[in-house]
């Protein structure tokens, strides 16, 4: 994961080597603020403007006014891959701040946020995505406002190390057995041909790629019912799947100690994997699914 | 609130003008990290043992190796006050993150924690204190893991923000009606002469200053009760008061609409300001509740 030079600091452009932080940053000291990680594919950004309106979102839901009309920031952060000449399948990493002022927890008066912005060369994840993934199960302990997409993430980092540790790629986490979504992805299950996912309320981040899974089944005739399904469902699902801007349309075929249908990526998945790479326009070898 | 000029980042003193944060810190990017504020009355710290002892608590909580023995830590805290001569009442805020790494979620293999510490002048709000102060209430969005002093406090800083645009002091959180804490405090209400607030569950912070008031009650007789009280019990209440670091022992006057006992603090948190401020060693003219 290589860190291109340039990085985007409020609406200059600073040598990475030359970044620093300022003192009292309420990012460090509160998670005062919200991000964004966009993917880039061969130099491209994908579903930018579903990221952008996400991050003003986010942003308006905690009071931090972003320093930027948004065509503003669209051209800064086209130049900061035509700055560093990105040509290659890579993440962005945008993040926004209420800003530094001495430390009290309520806002500070005339302080300006603080954006920032790099990028990172990224791989495409293919075997994994080919051949399916496991999941662990557990409590979901955040907060009640994760439709915010803020930089409070600590029970996020605990939940995937948890994962980590136990051999999986995702942790599933779940309010008194109601699924709600993984530590950094939305979890959808496959019976009978429908797709059921949580709904997008205020308990779960409403994804940009769970906006494209929506857009996909409803292209494909497939029932997208946002409706939450409890931890026991598991035992029957034909199929279950991820998705997040990282990990794309992963499926997911074992859930702690339950095998997912046949245990393999099943065929709603597939298909779903397919519409995505012709989305992202993902195509010749580098494509995987859409080869047909 | 003016800065002192040294400030210890892991184990070196380095000017604050010299200070600069390293790229992806995880408790900017994650809030991955745990803090302490230590009150400083005349140049000495106030329950140094109990915040430092919280702060291994919370480190071991979240699964950071603090890179420290605990005797070393206390060294270079006194250090830090020595260097800085500071004879003044102040802060200290102590952090302590999982350090800097590649951003991802788990945890990064072989990378050490940052810790880094400050000075503050800090004065006591003795007008407040003497006069009393008022507070909202606000259902309590947080996480279940209260119980760690962690980087994630946006609803936090939201909470407190609505209470200073209400014009109060603090923003009083309940879930469903019982209540937890306050923003940045315990809370406590006052009836027939005992004194009640939330046990030390995980669903809130064990306060440095709560575990003097449980002391405190115990030396003048007074029935220290760890029983949740709900909203509609503040109509009763003959006093309540807060308590923090920053705060000390602060009577609460007014909750939402709310007129408390007689609208001025009551004895029973006369009592215990005059206790804490013995305990502190406040004296002579900066005592206002200890004199006779």
């Amino acid at each position: 994961m290589s860190l291109y030079d340039w990085i985007l600091t409020g609406k200059e452009f600073v040598d990475k080597n030359d970044l620093s932080y300022p003192f009292e940053e309420r990012g460090l000291q509160f998670g005062d603020g919200v991000y964004e990680v966009i993917r880039i594919y061969e130099g491209e950004y994908y579903l930018i403007d579903e990221h952008v309106e996400r991050l003003y979102r986010s942003a308006a839901a905690i009071k931090i006014d972003v320093p930027f009309q948004k065509q503003e920031l669209y051209a800064h952060l086209h130049e900061l891959l035509n700055k560093n000449s990105v040509r290659n399948d890579a993440t962005m990493y945008l993040q926004l701040t209420r800003g530094s002022a001495p430390r009290d927890h309520a806002f500070p008066l005339n302080t300006e946020a603080n954006l920032y912005a790099y990028v990172k060369d990224f791989a495409r994840d293919t075997d994994s995505l080919e051949e399916g993934a496991s999941a662990i199960t557990m409590e979901d302990i955040r907060w009640e406002w994760c439709y915010i997409k803020s930089l409070n993430l600590l029970p996020n980092v605990l939940a995937k190390q948890n994962a980590k540790e136990l051999g999986a790629k995702e942790a599933i986490l779940h309010k008194d057995g109601m699924v709600t979504e993984g530590s950094s992805s939305n979890i959808y299950l496959v019976r009978e041909g429908k797709v059921y996912t949580h709904p997008a309320t205020k308990r779960i981040l409403g994804g940009c790629v769970r906006m494209k899974i929506e857009e996909f089944c409803k292209e494909a005739d497939i029932p997208f019912i946002e409706e939450a399904f409890r931890m026991e469902d598991f035992e029957g699902a034909d199929e279950v799947f991820m998705t997040s801007s990282t990990s794309e349309v992963q499926p997911l075929t074992k859930v702690d100690e339950v095998t997912i249908g046949k245990g393999r990526p099943g065929p709603v998945t597939r298909k779903l994997q397919a519409a995505y790479e012709k989305d992202a326009g993902i195509t010749g070898t580098a494509a995987i699914f859409s080869k047909e």
